[in-house]
């Protein structure tokens, strides 16, 4: 093949041939007059993410995202870990995939505690261990609990880090490591945990690269200040690298994976030889995979011709040699994927009632306090007011009924709380699709509808169901309750309709979906529904929503 | 401590303090108004070099570098393994050290084979196996036979190679790779061989760098040509380290070591901060020691003092924290070595009598071939020249005896031949530390002299004897008959006289040490010797000195 080839070694394009079987076998840069006319880069490598953020397992995930040029991933699957345990997670593990999948073994299973969510496993040292000798194991997934760091006492992040040490003594430890600075981000460091994904600020990002974490910049990570800090410093290269953390099915599949996030660093003034350096080489040893993320003699024919690189415009993806994308050829996104025993019904519930979600309150007048869903962060506040009683019932007014209905077989009583700034109208949506326990998570503004959106999911075992007067969308997500083991392509139409939904209801956010299903997420702030009832999460603890 | 820290993620000096346990707990970097007086940099990290070369084992060779800043080394041990085999290897492992010693298991014991020569060991893929779960196993050593890379055969060093890959999935492969480019070049490296440690030209740098290649650049590996490729580019930062290989204690003491080559390579061109990269971050991903080469929490506080940046000067090492040289105290190379078992009488050799050493040839006119010592390089060429022969002897004029004696205890005969351009006057030297078997070679003008300094080492059981009519010099090298037990300076000051003595007597050499050492080592041309007699390097075939 003859093109402009990308050197790593300079970053830079050169004319060259080469030839390859599944390794490169033969690469030459030449000054021949001829000017080719395509480019030719390494496959590229997300150091970072979690396949089940796109409601898919690994081989769809793959199918999904090869047209983007992903050849490999490192995928912290979280989710299925919470719903399925290490059984759950060896099943991900068994599936055939057309990329590279490599496997972080999640950290915070569940990402509280027992006493303040029902998730379907628990994991602790023994869990981390149960994965030795599994080759595709190439980190221990974000560890987000820092005060369990900083504490001198033994805990579950303690003994999780040191199994994951003595079992993987190769592999890094991944992350997440929002607000840290000073003395405590050095100590957050010396336990052994080395990369940050989350969003940085100059200063964040010059201290921690500095410190010697490796950076791990997403999409919604990159503003001026940070272009600017890199662009300006071409030493960084090889300390950072981009990945994707979550990316929703639809807006994958309208803009893209990987590829989005290094146009976006294209667009935003980085040099495409440098970012494209910093989705292949500098992930590859960050992974510690030396096979791979280089045109090269030895390293895997993983490779992406493209028309255009200033564009990245993507003629062609090859993994191992083989052609497995072309654009201007069909392409199929079916996979084969037979839902494994156990996963295929998963919802174990009994059907509810309009009744399990009255808010109940003594008549008269009630003091409250509930969480307010905030349309530029994930993080709920806290909202308090005084509401009429009725009946026995809280008069809601605009106030919605949340909840999470538990669907690991115990059959839990329902604690409905108020929310504040949800739907509008009157509508209701249920997911099951709800981190980090995924159990059914319910927002109405009626609880007729209320029920009828949970008993669909309930009753198709899995999916997001959204209703109101006129339409009544439904996504199915069989596998394990939060996995769709339709064409990828039938379940992005489906989340761009439900996406609409949300939207038509007046539900703002920066991301209508995740927004939606991390209300039930009790580890960040302030207010979150469980299936246990309000979480207040500094306080980590259940509290009352009637609090007068 | 407060200083000018390096900082490894843009390759700068800025300035900061830090405290540090074992690991450093914290740093910071501040802008006071105070301009600190010193200059703190990670220690140095040797990513490619062999202990034996300065006739030291692992706890001397780590006593006499640590004043040079040098904190972690990997060595390729194929000295005492050609001598002593696995366990040979096992022992040096088995000694403290005051730095980090890890290891490259050698791939090429013996050199040759032992059809050429007589080495106590011979290392195939049960070898390699033999140190499976070793952990200070690091890196296969110098695949030097491309050929058998070449070969579609079965053949040892394939076997080897793939030996080192079950037993050790995630370390390197390193290579020496003297002159191999375009696709023999590929087939090199898709063996799995993705270093090279040899001398380069601006187009083999250009070319193996942009193949993968990781390059390792020593002393003599810099010149203008290549110094100016890096220095024009600091996108190759990454991609290469600097490497000591080779050097004889005499060198060590009066010039240094890894801090030798970073000075020459600053004072050259290069600024201190990249050099200071190639010799801290960039070998320790190379090695994959993620734990050290930054001064960053978590990392091992292995770390220099310095007064100068541009000149290295060094005022304190220390490592894991603890102070281990100060530039103000006095300094002891002195180590508790116990030479183990076996290793301190192995010179196994009755002793030889001048008899041994005649160069038998019928009367009359003989002609003959032989190797002829060059000046600039430690590769010989092919002498040949028509002699006169008496009383069964050859009339030898200015043609030195050279002659490598079996010291393995097989009492071999001795083979004796002509060596043009050796040594002048009256004089014989006898080392046991003659690469690669180590047999006892000896450079005479007189055979009398000779069998006398054979004798010596063998009474002494190891060293370097060195005699004229006006001194005789012993360098005592007792251990396996390569190593010193003595303090590294009395070492120092025994091979600096040797090194007198050769020059005194017009043996002229780049390195006049290593020039006579590997006068036996029959892998490099034209023509060489062994215990076996004359081998022809490029046939691979021992040959008659007499061919006429």
């Amino acid at each position: 093949m003859q093109a402009y080839i990308y050197d790593t070694s300079c970053k830079s394009f050169r004319k060259g041939r080469f030839s390859f079987g599944k390794t490169f076998l033969s690469v030459s840069f030449e000054n021949y007059d001829e000017e080719p006319k395509q480019y030719v880069i390494p496959g590229l490598i997300d150091v970072h993410m979690h396949v089940e953020s796109s409601m898919l397992s690994p081989s769809g995930f793959s199918k999904a995202t090869i047209p983007h040029g992903t050849t490999t991933i490192l995928t912290d699957c979280h989710e299925i870990s919470n719903v399925a345990g290490v059984d759950g997670l060896k099943t991900f593990m068994a599936e055939k995939t057309e990329n590279s999948t490599f496997y972080a073994i999640p950290s915070s299973v569940p990402a509280s505690s027992l006493e303040l969510e029902t998730s379907n496993a628990s994991f602790d040292a023994d869990e981390i261990r149960a994965f030795k000798g599994e080759p595709l194991v190439r980190a221990l997934g974000e560890i987000m609990n820092a005060n369990d760091l900083y504490s001198e006492k033994d805990n579950r992040t303690k003994r999780i880090i040191q199994a994951f040490r003595q079992t993987f003594p190769h592999y890094p430890v991944e992350g997440h490591c929002a607000r840290q600075t000073g003395a405590k981000l050095d100590q957050f460091i010396a336990s052994g945990v080395d990369s940050d994904h989350t969003e940085q600020t100059r200063e964040s990002f010059l201290e921690k690269i500095s410190k010697g974490m490796f950076l791990e910049l997403q999409y919604k990570s990159f503003d001026q200040e940070i272009i600017k800090t890199i662009v300006d410093n071409p030493a960084y290269d090889g300390h950072y690298a981009f990945c994707t953390d979550d990316v929703i099915a639809d807006v994958l599949m309208k803009e893209g994976h990987l590829d989005r996030v290094l146009r976006k660093a294209i667009a935003m003034g980085l040099s495409p030889e440098r970012a494209i350096y910093a989705a292949t080489w500098a992930p590859a040893v960050r992974l510690r995979l030396f096979d791979r993320g280089w045109i090269a003699p030895g390293k895997r024919a993983d490779f992406i011709v493209l028309s255009d690189k200033d564009n990245l415009t993507i003629e062609s993806v090859w993994v191992e040699g083989k052609k497995l994308y072309d654009r201007n050829l069909p392409y199929s996104y079916a996979v084969n994927l037979t839902i494994p025993m156990g996963l295929g019904h998963s919802i174990k519930r009994s059907p509810v009632k309009p009744e399990d979600f009255y808010l109940l309150a003594p008549n008269g007048d009630v003091k409250i306090q509930c969480p307010l869903h905030q349309t530029n962060s994930t993080m709920t506040k806290r909202h308090e007011q005084t509401c009429k009683a009725k009946d026995g019932r809280l008069v809601r007014d605009d106030l919605n009924i949340l909840a999470e209905i538990e669907r690991y077989g115990h059959n839990s009583p329902i604690v409905p709380i108020p929310l504040k700034n949800g739907l509008q109208g009157n509508a209701a949506i249920c997911t099951s699709w709800a981190h980090d326990s995924h159990n059914l998570l319910v927002v109405a503004t009626d609880e007729i509808l209320a029920a009828k959106a949970v008993n669909t999911v309930i009753e198709k075992q899995g999916g997001i169901c959204a209703i109101d007067d006129t339409e009544q969308i439904f996504v199915p997500l069989t596998y394990g309750g939060i996995v769709s083991v339709e064409p990828f392509d039938r379940l992005a139409e489906g989340v761009t309709k439900v996406r609409a939904f949300l939207k038509r209801h007046g539900y703002e956010a920066t991301d209508e979906i995740m927004s939606l299903a991390v209300l039930g997420l009790p580890v960040s702030p302030e207010l979150k529904v469980t299936d246990k009832g309000m979480v207040d999460t500094k306080l980590g603890e259940i509290v009352d929503w009637r609090i007068g």
